[in-house]
Formats: structure tokens, C-alpha cells, sequence
């Protein structure tokens, strides 16, 4: 028996009530999205992550990968998985068709990768990456390129991997240096890149690395890095294998976490160059980054949901089992501990940030689509403003929910939960690396307020907080179980308003003080974010309720966990004030003095 | 050169305006405590600390210890260290001078304590354990036990270890089941133990157990348990060692951190019973265990004080080092990272932290003194009840800082935070553990409300909420660099007064729901608590600024600290009321749809 069980319960009232999965299906891009069809979709995915991945992710972490003379050997088990996951035809579900996939909404393809991450985190890293390189290739690269390489990556028959990072080339990939120099119809490649996941493995008979590099004449910093496609091995013109590639993993990093993810350091043309096949524009590179970054960071923010749930459901059946001292109000010993309060308050803020987090990621994903398919181009306008806006919401908001999650299970497990064998640990150290990858939580903060804010003086800001307001009106006229969280949301709403307003003034006059205060303020606009859609489930289970439609079991425990969400989440957003208009005492600090 | 120097200054200072040292020193019990000794004492430690066992934290780490044939080899450099700690006279400083030790105040062995764990928390753990026998031996123990275990003990040339825990039976001890039969003068000790911390190793020719175990006539539950001694090796009546008594460790645990303290599974008894011999009276073995509670909960929580020190260390160096990216205001690339608005941010959110943190443990450690010292009775229960109260605090409290800081740590050295290399991720493993062990955090919190809230009906509460209360008058009348804490300081008084009376008053109708909102309750008066010592630092140091006194560039910072620990920090302490107070949502939470 698996112990992780899909959550499809809550993804099927997430897409319906808060993506409008409906609505979607009736866009002309989506008709083929039926009922039916959301619920194999999500029932095989189930099936495959609760009994194909999951019971590999204890064993992936403590076998680890190893690198024996450059070739990478992934922890037992996992190639078949991998085999089994592109058989099923997984890796392509959202896809376009003319690549070979499903086509399927993002919001529909959000909900199955949270499977797969709650499953196996490190497993799910290598076809997130490779979706990645093809939203790349599919919007930069040559008719050539794409009828080489495109299919493959969809399909999962190859994998793609993002070389990006070098040793001073972190955050700021400015400072990169690898080169890439003209040799007839291609490029030689050479430098070292580091962090790179999944670089190297063995899934795949072929794995595509798309590699920011420099050519001879290009400018210092940012402005002079382009993107090239390698293959590991060379590809003629008929798709069939040729050469090795002159690229190489020459090491492993030992990590904290997601120890079956191989992470490598890649020598590029240690022999002479690696063949390489610019892809877009010269000195363009980064700019094309840009094409996967949303998507990116929203899987990434979806680790941070997929960690939570797997948490909460492992934290619920040891609360459910474990027998320990007598609860309060209990007549006599031998209750297991999920009766002790504080046992139960852990277990549902588990519970209420992972359900919120879902929320935000299916919701945020579904305005992907719209922002792709709406046949209007206002509405598409709108929804796009609104993914821009959330994206680094979603990704470091919902990835510091999964680490606290993590954390909270442990502490639920108390001693055996520091104990490795009980797998709680794992989850924890796993969940660390989502807060960094994929561009810092800082750098999320700082891209909120110094891009997102600022740019457009609060407008995408203010259109939600329209929203949201509407929402609360809906909420005052609501039933009494559901107004209650009417108070608590209305001050988070009036807080994120008027934080907004001043934090973007005082960007104007002060970016650095503003700055100073964004990681508070990426928090409220989460928690408020957060606390939105939680209400909006809530007015949802009600109507449901009301008219006796679906489970009404489901509909009051939504009830009730938005109510606890209301009461020990979003009650504190109006606290954040003083610390995101605080920057001054930031910026201000002697640095001497430190 | 090493990468952790004690915090002198902050301790220094801590010492002298929180605990009032000076005050302390000028009871009869403490007259040898001049300034000079102070100094000498925390440089002394500092040098040990720093450059003893810094340097094997990251190794020790990676060796861990190993069990061969029931022997534990604890890794390498160790024992050294530990000989050198013993031989420096450090186990004793605080004990009582008719063991042998120097009968220092506590809080100034508190401030000694935090640079060992600082520097290797570990190493730690074996003098911490065996300080807690010293007390319990002290308190309970014969005359012929007293004689032939305690100043051994007190020196550290024997070490000590706590056995309480079986697999059935954690945070619920009345759940035991080791068993004790008398045999002539002694007892024959049978049963299993587990997470027993230096329960076996290489350090000390003699190890002295301490062991909770029920004698044949035990009542079941709680109050049928009894405390018994039992040596590792016997002891000849003139102190000389005899035979291997029976007790093993049969394996060690493969932990998430610690990993050079062996966590020892201990079997008691497999030939025929352990030599033991009761301490204390029968059947009050859990009522011993309290004697040494206060002071191991004080010294748990000065662990997570510990972590936030080294790890605020540790990202401060990294930030100064390490270039990436353009600050905002700066006019080119290339400054060290420290300058970015959101790095300095989450250095000073680890530093405020760790200084409140370590303000309360130094201040809770200082009345402790107060209560065994006081000439005046009435002063000495005052002190108690200020102890009592906050026990729990400082354990829960500051684990959780220490947690957070340690988090914060690996985000501000990115990538490479999350590579074991970096030294960073294990702060973060090392860290978890301290929320747990010594009563769970949980455990602190109902502690706190279920006994030291409810017991008393307030009266401690409101005790500490009036000597605040005078504070925030103080602030009010203080410089305006100062006062500025007073409205954000006020509004938390007022926020921990309100919550104290109305959950005083749930917990007499209904328990279980004042547990519910028992650690939302916890955070509250420790964010409080730290808030008030971080004010109550601002104003000494704008005394010593006024007056010319002291370190001008120490008192500023102090000031501009205080200032952010208010912001950040204290100004979230209305916002926990909600969840203080809505307990009825958490039990009200039908069980069936958790």
C-alpha cells in the first residue's frame, strides 16, 4: 500500500471552483476537456504517483546517485518509473498538439504535477525540467530545431537540462563566462557550468542541454549571453544517434536534500568544443529565459504545495496511530495523539496552507491559460497582468508553506521524526531547496515589488484587490458559518491596499528602503492571496451545501479549514505593515555595526 | 582561524543590564564574581570554544560515531576536546564549591553554555546531560552516592545520561515499562531504553545512567515510577572501578543532525539485570526528574540561542564575501551581496533574534540565582514564579528562533547553502532536534498554559505584564531614537495582558481549547518577552550613550537592532490573538474529515 494518496478530491473542487475549469472547457482550445476526461486525467495520475513513485522516494534518498566515470547511475527503480511515466504518456499532457501532446489546460497539468512531486520530488525534477526546454525550443527554436529535438523532449523520450548556473554566476547569470565560438553551421562550447539537475542520467538515450554562454563579440553583463542547444549525443538529420558530444559531468554535489536528483557540475569542450546550434538571437539568451520563467517558478511554487500535502497526509496517519498521555477532556489514557489540541492544530495548519497553496498554484495556472486561449484579447491582457503579478507569489510564498509544512510534521512524529528511517526528515531537507532554486525567494520578492509593483504603478495590484473586495462583499452577505471569516479578511484586504499603495511610493523615492521591505510584503499579498481563495471555497462548499450538490462532507470541512486559515493566517497580514514600510531601518543600519 | 567568536560584548552586556550581574555578584553567594572574573571566564570560554571545538563541528558531522561490538567511537579530535574541556575546569563552574565546583551564577554559566553549543552542539550535549545527573544526584542522592558519584560528575571526569525514553513511551513516561527488582542492598535494573543522548562512548573511563524504571510493586501510570543509578562500571567503595555492570548500547540512530552525539538504544538487564541502586524515594522518580526539568529546558533553549548565533555568523561572513548582482542605489555591479536591501534584512532578522533570544535565557538563568540567593524570601518566590513562567518560553521560543535563523542561513548563501560542503545545512539538521527533545514544543506550551497560566490564575502574568507596563513607560519618556519602540511595544503589553485574562478564563470552562490556541499563545509572550529585553536594552544602552560609557558603536547597534526586533517581530503580536482564542475551531473540527 502507497502512503501517499492524490488529494483529488481537493484538486477537482480547486479546478472547478477557483480555476473555472468550466469556463475553460469552453474555450475553443479546451473542448475536449469533459468531465470525464478531468477525472482519468487525475485518477491515473493518482494511480501512477501513489504506486510508481512514491514508494521510491525513501529508498531514491538513501541510495542517492553516483557518477562513475561520467556516467550518472540513478537510484534503483527509477528508470522504469521513468519508462512507465513516459509510456503513460504523462510528460506531454499540456503539451501543444502539434508536438504530439494532449494539449490539456495548465491548470489541469497543475494539479498532476503536484502529484508527481508529492510523490517523488527528486523523480518529478527531470520532467519539469525538460518541459521547460520545450517551452524553450518551441518559441525560439528553428523549424530545424524543432522537428529534431521538439517531439523527443514532449514526449519524454529524451530529457532536457538548463545549463545556467557557473560558480560566480549565481543569481546574477551577468557574470557568466562560458563561450561559444562560430565553427561553420554551429558553435564550439566550452566553460563549466555547476547546480545543473539532472545533467546527466539514465532515463534517456539522449538528453538535450539548452547552455547560456558568450559569443566572441558580445557585450560585458546581462546584455551578452545567448542560449545554444547540446545534445549529449549528436543527432543526424533523420533522428537518429551519432557522435558523443564533447560534454561531460565530472561531479556530483552532495546535498541536503533531493538526493536522487543528480545535481552536476558540466565540463563543456574539455576536448575541443562542444557542438552546439544557437537557439534565438545572439546575446538574446536571457531574454529567452525569460519564456520559461513563469512556468518554471509556478512548478517550483507547486514543490512547496506537494510537499506540504505529502506532509500532512504522512503527519495525519502517524497522529491517527501513535498512542501518547491523555488528552484533554479525555476520560483516561491510550487516545492516539491526533485527540491532544495542539496535535490537532498542527495537523490542520498543515492542512489549511497546503489546501490554500493549491488553491493559489490551479488558480494562478488557470489564468495561464486564459492568457493563451481567451478569445478576447482584453481578457487575455488581464489574465496575463494577474500571472505576472502572482507568479513570484506562488513560487515563494507556497515554497516557504511546504518547508513550514515540513517542518510541523516532524514536529508532529516528536522524536521519531528526527529519525531518518520515519521519512519525515526527508521531506524536510527536500523541501529547503525549493526556497533557493529557480531564482531566490529574495529574488522573487524583489522581482514582486521592484518589477511587478512599481512598473505599472500598482494598476495589476489594485485590479485584484477589486476582486478581492468583491469577495468580501460576498462573504458579509454569506451564511453565518462562512461570514465569520468576513472581519478577518476585509483587514488583510485593506492591508495589502494600502501597503501596496506606500510600498510603491516608496519605491519611487527610495527603491532600496522599498526593497528592504519586499520579502514582508511578498508574504501579505500570499497569505491575503491565500486567504482569497480560501474564502472563495468556502462560498463555494456553501452553495454547494445549499443546494445539496456533491459531498457535503468535503464542503464543511472547507468550511472549517478556511475558517482556520482565516484565524491563524490571514488574522496576521495587517501585523506585516510595519516591517514592509520599515525598510528604513534596513537600509539605515551602520553596515560597520553588523 | 576559526569561524565562530563568541558573541563577548552582547553577552557582556546582557549580563550586566538584563541579569544585573553586578546585583547578583553582591549577594553573599557570589561574592567572588568581580568583572575581572567575568572577563576572564568568558574569554577563557571563547578560546575553547573557538578554537577547540569549532573546528571539529563540520567533521564531526561528517564521521558521526560509530558502534562496534557495543563500543562507541565518537569521531576523531573528541575526546580530545573533551579532555581539554574537563582539564580547562569548565563542567564545574556553576556546581556547588563542597562538589568541586567554582559556584558561579547561572546566568553567566548560561552565557559560557551557549558558545558550546555554538561551536559544536554536539559536543554539548554531553556536558548539558551530565549537569542535569549533577542536579538530580545533588538533590536526591545518599550520602554514599553523593560521595562516590558527585564530584566526579561535577569535573566531568565521569559523564552522565538521562534514561527515560522507551519506544511506547516519549513525551508519555507513565507509559514505561523498564523494570527494577530489589536484590540485597541494590536493584536488578531490566528493560530497554531508547534516544538516550552519550548513553554510551568514548570520552570517560566510567558513564553513570540514570534510569526510570518501576519497582515490582509499582502502581501503573505516572505514579509508579522510580529513578535508579546504574554505572556503567561498578564503584569499589573507595572510588575505584570494578566489573562491567549490564548495560549496552545495542545501536545507534541514524539521525537527521547531531550526528556526532550518539543517540544510543540501551538495553538494560540482558544477563541477569543491571546493578542498581534507587535514588530518592520509591515511586517518585518523574517527581526527581522535575528538579532538573527548569534547567535542562533552560539549556535546550539556549541551544537554539546557539544555532542562531553561529548561523548568523556564518551568513554574515558569506554575505560579506560574496559579490553577485547590483544593489539598488549602487552604481555598478560587483558589491558583495551583504548590500542588497533583502540580505541585510535577513542578516538583521538572525541577529535580532538571537540577541532577544539570548536576553531571555540570560535574564530567565539570572533569576533562577535570584531564587536560590535572595536574602529576602518573598524575593526569592518572586524570582521562582518569574522562572517557572518563563521556562517554557525560553525552551520553545528559542528553538524555534534557532530553527528560523538557521533556515535563513542557507537562504542567504543560495545554492551553495543547500551543498553539505558549505557547512550550512547542518546548523538547519542540528537545529530541528532542539524543538523536540527535553518536552516538545508543544508539550512547553501546554505546560505553559495548562500549569503556569491556569495554576495561578494569571498572577505570574500579570506580575511580568506590570514590570513591563513600567518599561513601556520608561520608552515613552526616552529619546526619540528609543521611544519609537513604545507604540509597537505598547500594543503587544496590551495583546499579551488581553490574551493572558481571556484564556485563563477558557481554560477554567473548557481545557481543551485553550491547548488549542496553547502555542500561537507560547510565540505571543516570547515575542513579547524578547521585545521587552530588546527594549529594556535600547534604553541601558541609551544611558550609556548619554553618559559616555562603554562602546558608543555597540550601543548604537543595540538601539538599531531593538528597532528592527520591533518592526519585524514584536509588531505581529496582536495579530496572534485570533488563534490564542479560537480554539473551538480547532476541536471543533470533526475528526472524521481531518
Amino acid at each position: 500500500m502507497s502512503d501517499y494518496a492524490a488529494p483529488i478530491a481537493d484538486m477537482r473542487f480547486a479546478l472547478d471552483e477557483i480555476a473555472g475549469l468550466g469556463a475553460l472547457a469552453r474555450l475553443g482550445a479546451y473542448a475536449q476537456v469533459t468531465p470525464d476526461l478531468v477525472d482519468a486525467v487525475l485518477e491515473g495520475a493518482a494511480t501512477l504517483a501513489g504506486e510508481g513513485l512514491a514508494p521510491l522516494n525513501r529508498s531514491g534518498d538513501v541510495e542517492g546517485c553516483v557518477l562513475e566515470n561520467g556516467v550518472v547511475r540513478t537510484p534503483n527503480g527509477f528508470k522504469d518509473a521513468y519508462a512507465r511515466y513516459v509510456e503513460g504518456g504523462w510528460n506531454a499532457i499540456a503539451c501543444d498538439e502539434d508536438m504530439g501532446g494532449q494539449g490539456l489546460p495548465r491548470a489541469l497539468a497543475t494539479a498532476v504535477a503536484e502529484m508527481w512531486s508529492s510523490a517523488n520530488m527528486s523523480f518529478a525534477l527531470c520532467p519539469m525540467l525538460t518541459l521547460s526546454a520545450v517551452d524553450l525550443l518551441g518559441a525560439y527554436g528553428t523549424a530545424e530545431q524543432k522537428r529534431l529535438y521538439l517531439a523527443k523532449l514532449a514526449s519524454g523520450e529524451w530529457t532536457g537540462a538548463m545549463n545556467l548556473t557557473e560558480p560566480q554566476a549565481g543569481s546574477d547569470l551577468g557574470a557568466l563566462r562560458a563561450r561559444a565560438v562560430p565553427d561553420g553551421d554551429h558553435f564550439r562550447v566550452t566553460g563549466q557550468k555547476i547546480f545543473i539537475t539532472y545533467g546527466e542520467h539514465d532515463f534517456t538515450p539522449n538528453i538535450v542541454h539548452l547552455v547560456l554562454a558568450r559569443l566572441p563579440d558580445a557585450p560585458a553583463g546581462s546584455q551578452g549571453i545567448s542560449l545554444f542547444l547540446v545534445p549529449k549525443f549528436l543527432v543526424g538529420s533523420d533522428g537518429s544517434l551519432g557522435a558523443r558530444n564533447d560534454v561531460r559531468c565530472v561531479s556530483l554535489e552532495h546535498k541536503l536534500g533531493i538526493h536522487a536528483s543528480p545535481t552536476c557540475v558540466m565540463a563543456f569542450g574539455d576536448n575541443g568544443g562542444a557542438t552546439g546550434w544557437l537557439v534565438g538571437e545572439p546575446h538574446r539568451g536571457l531574454h529567452a529565459m525569460f519564456t520559461m520563467m513563469n512556468r518554471a517558478r509556478l512548478d517550483v511554487g507547486l514543490q512547496g504545495v506537494a510537499i506540504a500535502e505529502r506532509a500532512y497526509q504522512q503527519a495525519r496517519a502517524f497522529a491517527r496511530t501513535r498512542v501518547q498521555g491523555r488528552p484533554a477532556g479525555a476520560a483516561e489514557d491510550g487516545a492516539p495523539i491526533l485527540h491532544h489540541p495542539d496535535v490537532k492544530r498542527m495537523l490542520l495548519a498543515m492542512r489549511a496552507s497546503s489546501e490554500a497553496a493549491r488553491a493559489l498554484a490551479i488558480y494562478v495556472a488557470g489564468e495561464t491559460d486564459r492568457a493563451r486561449h481567451e478569445p478576447d484579447a482584453d481578457a487575455r491582457a488581464r489574465a496575463q497582468r494577474r500571472v505576472d503579478l502572482l507568479i513570484p507569489v506562488v513560487k515563494a510564498w507556497s515554497t516557504e508553506v511546504g518547508l513550514e509544512a515540513a517542518s510541523t510534521n516532524i514536529q508532529v512524529h516528536g522524536g521519531m521524526g528526527f529519525i531518518e528511517e520515519t521519512g519525515a526528515a526527508q521531506h524536510f531537507r527536500d523541501a529547503r531547496i525549493a526556497l533557493i532554486y529557480e531564482g531566490t525567494n529574495g529574488i522573487q520578492a524583489n522581482d514582486l515589488v521592484g518589477r511587478k509593483l512599481a512598473r505599472d504603478r500598482g494598476a495589476a495590484v489594485r485590479e485584484l484587490v477589486a476582486e478581492m473586495e468583491a469577495c468580501g462583499r460576498e462573504l458579509a452577505a454569506a451564511g453565518s458559518e462562512v461570514a465569520v471569516l468576513g472581519a478577518s479578511f476585509a483587514a488583510a484586504v485593506a492591508a495589502l491596499a494600502a501597503a501596496s499603495a506606500a510600498l510603491g511610493d516608496l519605491h519611487a523615492r527610495d527603491p532600496a528602503q522599498a526593497l528592504a521591505g519586499s520579502a514582508p510584503y511578498l508574504k501579505l499579498t500570499g497569505v491575503v492571496a491565500g486567504g482569497w481563495l480560501m474564502a472563495r471555497s468556502a462560498l463555494a462548499a456553501e452553495r454547494r451545501l445549499a443546494r445539496g450538490e456533491g459531498d457535503a462532507r468535503f464542503c464543511r470541512a472547507k468550511i472549517a479549514t478556511a475558517r482556520f486559515f482565516a484565524e491563524h493566517v490571514l488574522a496576521t497580514a495587517p501585523a506585516l505593515v510595519p516591517a514592509i514600510l520599515g525598510g528604513a531601518t534596513v537600509t539605515g543600519f551602520d553596515l560597520e555595526l553588523l
